[in-house]
């Protein structure tokens, strides 16, 4: 640690994330291993760029000559991937460095993170290398995903190339393949995700600044388990959520959780109530698991960047009007009730008996006819109070007309019309239309249902109307947004 | 209001959960109604009874003739489904019980809901013929599920004809229908299910008493919105919580929720303080939503009926290990560190480096064999202080691995070994083993993986090995089983 510290180093991160040239150092034509795992999945993403692979066995995977070093490799690397045993480390991170990579992630495991004085020291050997000019993401971690480039974590050969207003970074690779492919189904984007488990060099304070300037990037979300230095981070947390939302999954706030947290990274973990109050100063939005940020994640990638405090509720069936009204509650959230002119006009176009126009909005049945629930949005829009409405769909109720119908249910259900429709009426409006798509129906003879679920998903996400699963869950991404964008405007 | 109360009618529950020969009263030839529909749903889902349909105007439906009146039926009839406008109610009431009936569901709304005089008036004459003999449940609900006798709830044409230990009680309809799906979905088996909408006559609480000493009920869970007796509903519910889990989504709680509750099913709601005491008061299980609910019933329809504090918690990623802890905390469940000598234990079978084996157990990669997962749960089994096993199972990863191998996910992914394996440990150790099978990938392009992962929730189910989608979820659930058997024992 005698080297100069690494902010003196100019950091490529172009050529790190968007490399052309990239050397795999240890790859196995022998089974499954991480060298040949993420050469698979590179191929599998498409990633662009050349790739050169290394092992001093030598012969060839898939078609391509594996060379015995890395400097057999003609020309200069932008970047490396380094799948060694961790005691080869810091010899290959060297020779990619002569190489010229501006960056190498570092899959293999034995560092650090293992608590053994060997660890400690090599960790320290892959820090000494880096020193001299190669940023190192890792080790103990599944590297960069990138749409974009093309590059991707070990196990996400299947991940999006779409990308998307979104950063992660994450002391967990688990967490990382989590996150996107959860994303991938709920239709979030990406810009650049990182995970850097051990975190010997590149970690969280770095990356933030990084992503805080990244034109690419408009929202940042973190998978922490412990930091570095905790001034710098807070400093580098209040300088990016004052430009974009960063959004924070604390791991290890609990006793256990600490313990935990000490096994996998090595992190210092802290307590609950200083992250709550160190979080809250620098108007960081906390989340408490993966679920809970991807859908905070989506609220801010799609809606406009302010507070919405006063929300109608639209739905097919009175008990979801309920539970919308008990949920709202708790995340400041007010549902007034229309006023009786409002109600009146709302109620001449929707089913009798049955349903109730008061705000929520019962609409009775859950085949009520699309371009209905139009004008039925498009008056409870005129209450000027209003300023975004929930939507609860229940497409999957289309199973049994289907059935009935003797068509597949993906046929029936109006999804298309109801995202054009709800486009419309967001813009007419100007005030954002948000879908939940509760489906009750996901059991081995609903297949179909899910299916449709997710083709509705998608069109609605499409259309620019953000897609939640459960009422519970929007409502809470929506207060995020209110603590976030509402303490800015204060 | 001046007949007699009708707690001293005695009722014939068998005849109105098992009916033999049942009339659906205004079914129409043409188009959706819910007569036709209900007659449809019956069909579909098997009843084995005899169906009498009636409509003034004649004619046939599906085949079956449609008789001018009730009184044509030729003899005794158990039960009636009325599905006739509000007005033509009470006389079509007043026909089912002189046929005989031990009850009728009546699915027309415009009663009481409505707020009018000339809905209270009919509700009222409905409760009059009720109290001459038949009991009512209803109007404006769904009416009976119930999979031995395979009476179904309207919208349910496509539930589940297994029973099980779940009986449930709903003043919303939609609540019903979506429940009985989700229960169907997650492996959730009932015993019987009312909607009874506005319970004009029978309601919560002689549904809870006959619930209470029903052999087929082994837990009670009920959808409130308001109850007609204050003092009597929580008698009900103390009797009945001595004898069976009782748990309680109350829907209104909110001031918006109780407005929405007025014009729902015209019941008082109450406030969020004092339902909680009283609800604790009795040993019932608050939740705050259907898929809380649902996860309630699993865990207490497949755990033996004890608290579990100190439990062990196994998985495929670190993160997933520190998440446990931290998520296990607020629901008063400890994850103990395991002694050394038993870390040691552990860490000699598991995959090197990368895992951890303190508690939460970390197996460091989603591939790690069925058979070493079997030994690593024995061996945590053998701390005197765990109670009981959680494993986070990581099968989604197997997408990957399916796709290198060129075969389907559902033959690739081994949760048939892991199913058997860990029902060999749960008897065996004598302690739970209870599986989370979290899912990223449900995209379009995962409906495989879907698939995959329903197939291996029945596998396990089928097992024994009671299933949660989220590990928040499952120690939430284990959570309710520790308030109320905690409270019983102490």
């Amino acid at each position: 640690m005698n080297d100069m510290p690494s902010s003196t180093v100019t950091t490529d991160f172009e050529r790190i994330f968007h490399p052309r040239r990239i050397a795999i150092v240890g790859v196995s034509t022998r089974g499954p291993g991480f060298g040949s795992g993420i050469f698979h999945s590179l191929r599998t993403i498409g990633f662009e760029g050349e790739i050169f692979l290394v092992n001093p066995k030598g012969g060839t995977l898939d078609g391509v000559p594996i060379l015995p070093s890395v400097a057999d490799i003609p020309g200069a690397i932008d970047f490396a991937i380094i799948a060694v045993q961790a005691r080869a480390v810091p010899e290959a991170l060297e020779l990619c460095r002569r190489k010229g990579a501006a960056g190498a992630e570092i899959f293999s495991s034995g560092f650090k993170e293992l608590g053994t004085e060997e660890g400690r020291l090599l960790e320290q050997q892959v820090v000494q290398v880096a020193r001299r000019g190669i940023r190192v993401i890792g080790p103990n971690c599944f590297g960069i995903y990138c749409p974009a480039s093309g590059l991707t974590v070990l196990p996400g050969p299947d991940l999006s190339r779409e990308s998307g207003p979104v950063a992660f970074l994450s002391q967990s690779g688990g967490m990382a393949i989590d996150f996107a492919n959860t994303g991938k189904s709920i239709g979030l984007r990406f810009s650049k995700m990182v995970s850097f488990g051990n975190g010997a060099d590149l970690r969280e304070v770095e990356l933030l600044r990084y992503l805080t300037d990244d034109a690419e990037t408009g929202v940042i979300t973190l998978y922490i388990e412990g930091v570095a230095d905790g001034a710098a981070f807070f400093d580098a947390m209040r300088a990016a959520a004052r430009r974009k939302p960063v959004i924070v999954y604390k791991g290890g706030l609990s006793n256990a959780g600490a313990r935990a947290v000490q096994s996998h990274t090595a992190s210092m973990g802290g307590s609950r109530r200083i992250w709550r109050a160190m979080l809250r100063q620098v108007n960081a939005v906390q989340v408490r698991d993966l679920p809970e940020m991807s859908q905070a994640a989506l609220a801010f990638a799609m809606l406009p960047p302010r507070p919405f405090r006063r929300i109608s509720v639209l739905g097919g069936g009175g008990a979801l009007g309920v539970a919308a009204a008990d949920a709202a509650e708790p995340f400041g959230l007010t549902i007034p009730a229309f006023d009786p002119p409002l109600v009146e006009r709302i109620e001449a176009i929707l089913p009798r008996p049955g349903s109730s126009a008061g705000n929520p909005v019962d609409v009775a049945n859950p085949f009520v006819a699309p371009e209905v629930l139009k004008e039925v949005l498009l008056l409870a829009a005129e209450d000027p109070r209003i300023e975004l409405q929930i939507f609860i769909s229940l497409l999957s109720h289309y199973k049994n007309m289907a059935r009935m119908m003797g068509l597949p249910v993906k046929e029936v259900a109006p999804y298309r019309d109801l995202a054009a429709h709800f486009q419309e009426v967001a813009r007419r409006t100007g005030k954002p239309v948000v879908v939940v798509l509760p489906n009750p129906r996901r059991g081995l003879d609903h297949l179909d249902v899910v299916e449709m679920i997710a083709l509705a998903r998608r069109t609605f996400m499409a259309h620019g109307i953000v897609v939640f699963d459960e009422l519970h869950e929007a409502l809470r991404a929506i207060g995020h947004l209110n603590v976030h964008y509402g303490r800015k405007t204060v």
